[in-house]
């Protein structure tokens, strides 16, 4: 019998373990779960950011260090970590996050916030069609395609940027430095869906912020280290951007004195744009433990070396 | 030559000229646009409401009144008219309507107004998914079935409820007052697209606001008698209410001493949630003089006992 570590933290344990073991049986994975194990019997680890476990080495039959979440910036980077590593890619979890980003993009769009801030009077201000407002969106992987899709559907003029070239899309993409120039002058709206690497770490830093058109709006779900935070406070009140709706920061929780909290054009959420689904999420673990068993390539592998 | 009479008011001159002129020439209208002439050589009028023109009698061969709005309340009981009354169904205003509704929806679905109003702390409140989340439409006309329809492309569990029933739709929708009872108990959020006729003024009142699941959000772009509004501040007083977001009032502009403007739960907007775009209007208003010139059945045409 294969044992399977549950070692993504106590917490998680009792939202995960009925969901968990019900996938399991209807992938037809025969799996001993369990939540403490001698590592050396260990044939996969289900895992998420801030687990007491650190040191992968005495793993040394497991084939599978699987993600709980998309990201994976806290893991990637472990030294002891041999192990093929798969990342979360949870139907609910894009579901989530296409909802946020459509719903940020049109309030922004549709000028919402001065009527939910009670703006007096009847000056009617009527906003472009959504055909007229281009959005562009940083990542083309799940989330950002499927956040792009989505937008290009309610009519937005969409592009997106990635790193590597795309073809076949039904939007423009662009990619690399140059590419980067060009979608950021045509962005009323810039959506960022990167994960946190080296190469993406401050990608918007003073400069490309400058390649924004004026008042250009931010929205960040993907990671708070993509932003340099004291450019885009300086870029802010100078009015280059318009305005910043973040959900990720380099420190999480948001301290209470950090200067976002009170910038009047930063709209703080909590790191809730897309929460990993048990139910989704559980079955795509069991698909991956199926997989295993049966020799067969694994999805959603992350490349230890890229990052992501 | 066909004498059209632009009768819209004063202030919405200087916006259509031109783009009527256009589409008039695009689509092979000979017609003599003025904003005066002798009503007995008018063929055509082109109309909105708040026109001084009033009396329609002396217009004695005029084969058609094409109003630039899409509610007609305030023409339709005019006992002077006798000539064909037609309605404005313009691509750029459904457009318009979408992207309110859907904005909105997402907007309380999210729960966003406690980010906008700067919720401190880290609370990580998630939101159901968008599927898990009932949104029922009142009114599948033009307005309301674009509105449903996109709503449920971005996956909400969408009904819908009209006077005559429909089949044939990609979601439910009922009819009738029993049928009303049924939706208003699945609507976690509910839109109203309907137009002020006698049989949908204070549609809403107290009993049938009972109807909804408690904590039920309102969001009305169609008109302000659909609702009573005493009824609906002593709901939303009493927590059967959860948020009222409204664009259109008994009054307008919304006097400001009205209790609407200062309710926590109540958000104002000044009735803009779809405009009439002038390029895009013309381009109907020219088909239908078209089709008056050939003989054609007018589009849009407004059944005057029904009322819309
Ligand atoms: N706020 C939240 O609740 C939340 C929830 C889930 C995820 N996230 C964040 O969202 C991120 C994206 O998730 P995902 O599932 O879409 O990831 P993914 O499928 O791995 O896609 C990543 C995308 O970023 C692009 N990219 C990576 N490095 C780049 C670089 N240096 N320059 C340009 N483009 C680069 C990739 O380009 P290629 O296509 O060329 O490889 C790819 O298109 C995650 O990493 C996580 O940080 C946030
Ligand atoms: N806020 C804004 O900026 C704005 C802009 C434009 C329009 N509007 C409002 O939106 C309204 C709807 O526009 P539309 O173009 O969608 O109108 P429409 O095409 O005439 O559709 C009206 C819909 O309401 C239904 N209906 C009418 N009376 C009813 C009753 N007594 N009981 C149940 N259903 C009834 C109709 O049912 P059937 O299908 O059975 O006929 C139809 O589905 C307009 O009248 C206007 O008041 C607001």
């Amino acid at each position: 019998m294969n044992v399977v570590l549950f070692a993504a933290g106590a917490a998680l344990w009792p939202e995960y373990e009925a969901p968990l073991r019900r996938a399991f049986a209807e992938a037809g994975v025969a799996a001993d779960l369990v939540t403490e194990a001698d590592p050396a019997r260990v044939s996969a680890i289900i895992y998420a950011p801030g687990s007491p476990l650190q040191d992968f080495t005495p793993f040394t039959r497991c084939g599978l260090v699987q993600n709980l979440w998309a990201g994976v910036e806290r893991i990637v980077g472990n030294p002891t970590l041999t192990q093929p590593l798969c990342r979360m890619v949870d139907p609910g979890l894009t579901e989530g996050m296409v909802e946020y980003v459509t719903g940020h993009v049109l309030r922004h769009h549709l000028g919402m916030d001065r009527h939910i801030l009670r703006a007096p009077g009847w000056d009617q201000i009527i906003p472009p069609l959504a055909r007229e407002r281009r959005v562009t969106v940083l990542g083309l992987g799940e989330l950002g395609l499927a956040c792009a899709r989505a937008l290009q559907a309610l009519n937005f003029d969409v592009a997106g940027w990635s790193r590597s070239a795309k073809t076949g899309l039904p939007f423009p993409a662009d990619h690399g430095e140059e590419g980067l120039q060009r979608v950021l002058a045509r962005s009323d709206i810039l959506v960022t869906l990167l994960p946190r690497t080296a190469e993406t770490e401050n990608l918007l830093d003073a400069q490309r912020l400058d390649w924004l058109p004026r008042g250009a709006v931010i929205i960040n779900p993907g990671r708070g280290a993509l932003i340099d935070d004291a450019a885009l406070l300086a870029a802010l009140d100078r009015g280059q951007i318009g305005h910043a709706t973040l959900d990720v920061f380099r420190v999480e929780p948001l301290p209470d004195d950090h200067p976002f909290r009170r910038h009047p054009r930063v709209t703080v959420t909590p790191h809730i744009a897309a929460d990993t689904r048990a139910s989704s999420a559980s079955r795509v673990v069991a698909e991956n433990l199926r997989r295993l068993q049966r020799g067969e390539p694994l999805l959603h592998r992350v490349d230890l070396a890229r990052g992501y």
